[in-house]
């Protein structure tokens, strides 16, 4: 963790040891640990080892601290349906693809991820992050749905519950994943994939 | 909502109105709404529309009241391992059983199960009732190790990662699941064990 500045030392741009990525590493961790509406600019501050006033030169509110932190997430997996392999081919391995690049964001964007999954929108910024992420989700339940119309995806089930029911599975990777743990990413997403794929198949 | 009760029409037990059930519903509404440690004693009884010292008719503090919560949650899921069923036969279908089980516990009991699963272990309350979910887990995960040895589920994943992914899924019915919704708990019940069972199996 570094040290505060002082202002003998501190450059033009910026304080030393601080970026705003770094801010928002810090800023991400207290928002998950105490709640975002919990958390004051002063509890970041404290966190930090710096004044307010350091973390107002690199951010002019809380609220854009939120909205910066929930784009980490909410950027690369609204990259995802742009992607070739998520506009053509047979649609379960469009669904597929959409999935596994999904488990590597939540993978790899944890904190960020969790922000926005616990989300309560009691703001401006919480209902406009809550949904562009229902837009992502509907994506992939149409796709669902058209998969099972074309005979890709069992018949015995109804595919907006199943698609909760993927989500569940696949936010429940934030909440218990640990990067110091047994199984690696690569695993994780492929014993992630097994069980949702065949699922949806069902017996054959 | 009952009305609060006036000194001259209190009965000798209780409030009229409230039992000791309808103020453990509000409770648990009220700290799934808040957080526990967010919730004082005079916020329960605004809620409820009563003094605070009726809310202490019912129950000593605001940790019994954590407590008996916990248990309309624990004491079901606890039961679940004690049937014939969990106990003998096919380790998938006893497997399956357990799951249908705790599917069924979770749709019955919602929110003292979303109580459960949100808490975070802050007091000695918290911290026993978190273990005796983590000894309901590890029955389960207990199984699908027997299950994968006897050749009953896919030998390609990892049976913790797998059981982790398991409980994700049911778990986030108490999220999304609504009684008034589309869905009936009988089709969501139907579905979840579809896609499950199907996923540990594998393409046969």
């Amino acid at each position: 963790m570094p040290t505060a500045a002082t202002a003998s030392t501190a450059p033009r741009r910026g304080r030393p040891g601080y970026d705003q990525e770094s801010v928002l590493q810090v800023a991400v961790t207290v928002f998950n640990r105490h709640g975002y509406d919990a958390t004051s600019m002063g509890m970041l501050a404290e966190e930090l080892g710096v004044s307010k006033s350091a973390i107002y030169h690199h951010v002019p509110s809380k609220g854009d601290l939120l909205r910066l932190a929930l784009d980490q997430a909410l950027v690369p997996l609204e990259a995802i349906d742009q992607d070739e392999r998520a506009q053509s081919g047979r649609t379960i391995e469009r669904l597929e693809f959409i999935l596994r690049s999904t488990i590597r964001v939540l993978l790899e964007r944890q904190p960020y991820v969790t922000l926005l999954l616990r989300l309560r929108g009691n703001t401006d910024i919480e209902r406009d992050a809550l949904e562009r992420r229902r837009t992502v989700d509907r994506k992939v339940t149409d796709l669902v749905i058209a998969a099972q119309a074309e005979g890709q995806v069992r018949d015995d089930v109804e595919p907006r519950t199943t698609t909760r029911l993927m989500f569940g599975m696949v936010n429940s990777l934030v909440e218990w994943y640990r990067p110091d743990g047994p199984a690696t990413p690569e695993e994780v997403e492929e014993t992630t994939i097994a069980m949702i794929i065949d699922g949806l198949r069902g017996r054959s």
